[in-house]
Parts: structure tokens; sequence; C-alpha cells
């Protein structure tokens, strides 16, 4: 089969595992409103909204959602045309092997052939286009019997992503980007994470994975056999989710199947050339906002803020004025029932006072 | 008349000016809930209600409190206990003379012997006792026929205030500290407030004036003439008050009468020994509340605080949690409809901001 340069993928599914709580975004992002439910942009979307538009051009109404019990609700709200049977709820958080298995499960009863492609639902990127292309690359190398992901191309060295290492180029037809990988790799110290950089041999792991389900589940049935029956017996007899699902093994792609295929020669890469970001905390959020007139990041309605003298990211949430006077690389989240007021600095430091709020009976603020 | 040790003083009436919005304690105090109505030091009092306990051991139930016509409800219900005719109710603002010269116009008419103490409604006071052994000497100076000042002593070069330079000591009974004044000077630059308190010869300018009702009537028809006879036109003729006070003239006590009668050597000081702050901005807030379990200062419910590595003022007063993270000498105020995050070190340019909500279409939240 060719790669086209445009247009849907035949028989290519998209699936967004729709988890994590985004604490850092606190207090943007609840537990019981996470923040892929969330426009953390100013695009006027959410940024699951956003992730299922980016893949539409692609996978047309072939995609599946995965998300919690708690969150279905809200998901079905902000995309209304999503089809009765594309939703998969987790009756429990399994983190992201499951509920990905699962939906290679139920697509390869639906189609032999199906591709799919895993991608989260609270990234943030902007070159849709760059994006589709190494996704059609990565569809081409998938329907060759590996595991494929995406690697992006580090913008520094951060410590907070997984690393891919590049392996050796491919030779696959419609995919002139492809590579091996030689192995993923887990966060890396500072001097690590330096060495990676310079060396040009790595990439972040943003969690992206395309395959043939078949292939995923036959992986997985050689790495995780317990889990991947489990997951088909469920396909087959879908009422049987909730007796089989508390049972499952709560594991990652990564560790489940990424790292042990990579050992095994099984996983290929698609370096990505598109920007991207995880938007992990206020920080990050921060970077992908422009200016406003008084020169602070507003997330927000930007009449709602009077900045003097002011650097930093301003999120006006509870719609009263917020006022900043001389503060620099200040966060200010203002939403109607918590405050949060930090720097930049701090930003990823936001998940510990979360803890704090949790184990100081404000469990309802989190 | 001999001088009391304690208890009240006899023909002795206080007079309370409340009014000035306190604009750099924006966005707690605003021209429609001016300092004097807020309890800014937590004691569960507003700086009006602490004013008027102070003086009452003092002056009982001789009280007259003059205030705007917008503020006049919400004093009333502050003060339950005031008397029908204590409340002098100023048509528009006419700076201080005006309304404590109407006071002493009335009082006149009362008791041709009447003293007359005036003190802001918005200062902080916390040595009471020491305060009214102050105020004690000041009447007996007042008795001679003197305009007596309370001056404070400086606590350090401030440029905020005017200074009063003390004269030669006097020789009146009951007054042991009482010196004359040889002037009052205005807000100096640094280098000169620096010499005025190395110097030891100079007390801050609180405006606190006492003196006998007809005395400053007498000194102020020398030195504001058309002023004095209307405004002992309306103490004859209470119903001319809205007739006549649009022409009378706007300007404060010390420029209509304590500065030129310093000249004329008919004032006199009480160098006072009590603690005074005009809580004029934040950071004076600061320093007059105590510090809660996490080191910030909290105006407010402290529950309602979550600060973590954080210094500073925060008044959570919406009933929201406020969280801080990693930021020093911080300035959070939380109010229902506005937030103002600054620093201490800004404190003071808050007027600017406010100036530039009023212009800015905002005006209803100042």
């Amino acid at each position: 089969m060719s790669t086209q340069e445009s247009g849907p993928i035949e028989g290519f599914w998209t699936v967004i595992p729709a988890g994590g709580s985004g604490t850092r975004l606190w207090p943007l992002s609840r537990s019981g409103s996470p923040k892929f439910l969330h426009d953390l942009t100013g695009s006027g979307w959410s940024l699951l909204q956003g992730t299922v538009d980016r893949l539409a051009p692609l996978s047309e109404d072939r995609l599946l959602i995965a998300t919690g019990l708690r969150h279905a609700p809200e998901v079905r709200q902000q995309l209304p045309d999503l089809g009765i049977d594309a939703l998969l709820v987790e009756p429990s958080p399994r983190e992201s092997m499951p509920a990905i298995g699962l939906a290679a499960a139920i697509l390869e009863q639906k189609d032999h052939d199906a591709v799919v492609g895993s991608f989260a639902a609270d990234h943030v990127i902007r070159d849709d286009e760059l994006f589709r292309r190494s996704v059609r690359e990565a569809v081409a190398v998938a329907r060759t019997g590996r595991l494929v992901t995406i690697g992006i191309e580090p913008t520094g060295p951060a410590t907070g992503f997984g690393y891919i290492k590049l392996g050796d180029p491919l030779a696959v037809d419609g995919a002139p980007h492809a590579r091996g990988v030689e192995s993923f790799v887990e966060k890396p110290d500072a001097a690590t994470a330096r060495s990676y950089l310079d060396s040009g041999q790595y990439r972040w792991n943003a969690g992206m994975f395309v395959f043939r389900a078949t292939v995923l589940l036959d992986m997985l049935d050689h790495y995780q056999p317990g889990l991947a029956s489990d997951l088909r017996s469920i396909a087959n007899n879908p009422l049987r989710l909730t007796e089989l699902w508390p049972r499952l093994r709560e594991i990652s792609i990564d560790k489940a199947l990424a790292e042990p295929a990579a050992v095994d020669g099984r996983v290929a890469v698609i370096p990505g050339e598109f920007d991207w970001d995880d938007v992990g905390d206020f920080d990050s959020l921060g970077a992908l906002l422009a200016d406003s007139e008084d020169g602070v990041k507003v997330l927000g309605n930007a009449a709602d803020v009077v900045a003097e003298d002011t650097s930093g990211v301003i999120a006006p949430r509870s719609g009263r004025v917020v006022v900043t006077l001389g503060v620099r690389d200040i966060i200010v989240v203002d939403t109607p029932d918590a405050l949060l007021v930090t720097t930049r600095a701090r930003a990823q430091d936001v998940k510990s006072v979360v803890e704090r709020l949790k184990s100081g009976g404000r469990a309802e603020l989190t």
C-alpha cells in the first residue's frame, strides 16, 4: 500500500487516552476537571478538542477516546459528534497500557488490518501539518509490523521527559525519516540530559505510538501475556469489562511494551520536526502565550488584567479584575474558589502545594 | 484647674474627622468604603471604632464625628451608641479645616470653656494609656490659650509626613513635656528627613490638635477671617449648612492655622511617647501584623491561606483559599471583586494603579 501525501489514511484509527490530572496546573486543572478538558492556550478549544481536530484529517471518524468514569460526561459534552461506541470509559485508573491495549483489542475485532495511533489528550502542537506528516510516516512503518513512536526534537536538556535513543535509518517506503530505536531511557539527570542533547542522537518520548492493532496485542501477549489475554477477553465480551478491569496490571505502555520491544529491535521512531509542548506547568504554559499590551501573558480575558511593571503569567478566571504591580516572572491564577500566586521558577513545585491541600483537609479544592 | 492623672477630663470634647479614602490600601479600602471603616489590624474593630474607644475614657460621650455624606450610614452602623447630634455630615469634601472649625463653632456655643481634641479616624495606636497621658498634657496647655499639637517620635527618616520643629520647653502645670513649636515643615526629601531624625529636634505631624474651641475660632478669625465667620454662622443657624458649605475654603488645618500660628509663637507641642502608625500602605500594615504559622502576615482568616516559602502580607477577604509558593515580600489582597498582587517595596505605588483603574473605566472598583 502506498502512502499518500494528503487526505485520510485508509484503515487508520486514532486512540486518545484522556487521563492525568495536571496537578502542576492547579487551580486551573483539578482532579475533577483535568488539564485535557481546559483551553490552556486561549485557542477557544480544550486540549482534548485540539487533539481530536489535529487527527481528524487522517482518521476521520475512526476515533476512540479512553477516559475515566468521572470525566466521561464532560468529554461527551465537549465532543458532541463523538460516536456512541467511540468512548471507552475506564472503571478505575490503570495507567496507559490497559487503556491503549483495550482500544487495540476492540479495533482488531473491527478490522484485522487496523493501524492505530495513540496520542495523549493534553499536549499542545501548533504545526499540525508537520505533525500529520510524521504520523503518515509512522503509519507506513507500522504496517511493516513494528511498534512505531514519534520522537520530539529536544529544545533543551529537559530532565522531566524520558528519551528515545535513535538507531539506524530504516528503508521503508513512505517513511524517509524512519529510524530504529536503540532504547528508551528514563528521565535523566541534568548532566545526562545535556549529553543527550549535545549528541543529537536522542529524542523526547511524548508517548506517541503507532502500530497495527494485532501487532500490539501479539507483542503484549509476548511481554505481558495475562494482560493481553484479559484485554482480548473484554473485547470479545464487553460485559466482562467491570469484572476483569480491576485485575489488569497498572502499567504504562512504555514499561509494558516499548522498553522491552526496543531491546528486541521491534521499535521504530519517526523523528518529528513539529513543535510540541506538554504544558507541564505554568512556566511552560507561559511560553505558549503571547504578550498582552501590558507585557504579561494573559490566559483569559485581557480586559480583566491591569498589570504595571509586571512580567509572567496571569490567568483571570473568576471574572474579577486582577491588578499586579512591580512583580516579575509572577504567576497568578485566579479561579472562583482558589487563588494561586507563585513564580515561573517555582511553577513545577505547585504539585507539592496541592499535596499539602489534599492532606490538610482541602481535598475538595484539588 | 488641676490636671488629673486618670478619669475623664472635665469639659474635654473629642472631634474625629473621618475622611480620606486610603487609596494605597486598595482594594481593601475604597472611596465608598474608606480605610477608617475597616479593621486593618485584625483587632475585631475598625480604625474608627478604635479611635472612639481610645478617647472615650477622657471625653466620655462628649464626641463629635465629622464625615462625608457617603459614609454617614456606615459610621452610624459601626457606632450604634453615637448621639443623635454627634454626627456632622459634610455636604462635600472640604479638607480638615472646615470640618474641625465647624465642630469648634458648635462646641463653643454649647460650652464657652470647651477644650477640643481633634484626632484622625484612621490611625493605629496601641499604647492607649501613653497616648491619653499626652492628651492630658495637651489639654492642660490648651487651657492656657495655645493651639496644641501632639508630635510623634520619628522611628525613621520618613519622607511621607510633615514634621514639627520643637521649640523651648514651656512651664505649664500638668504638662511637664510641653514645648513651643518653632515651625511646621512640609514633607522633606530623604536627606532632610535624615537630618531631622539625627537632630532629635523634630516630631512627625500626625494632625492631632487640642485647643479651646473659642481660641481656635479666634485664631481662625485672624488667619482666615471669612471662614471663621461662616463657620460661626452655620453654628448659629445650622439650617444654613448646605447653603454656606460650598463656599468654604478647602484647606487643611495645618495650612489654615497651625503653620501661621506657629510663626506667631502661638502653638505648643506635646512630644508623644506612644507608638503610632497611619497605616499608609500595605507595607506599613504588614509591620502591624504578627506572623502566621507559615511565616506570613495574614489579615483575615489564617485558615484561608496556604503559604509555602513565602513572606509578606496576605489578605484573604473573599472566602477563597489563597495559595502562595516561593514569593518574597509579596502582597496579595483578595476581595470579592478585585485582586491585587504586588510587593512591599511597591506598596506605596498602589495609588497610581488605582488612578489607572479610575481613568480606564473601572472607577466602580475604586
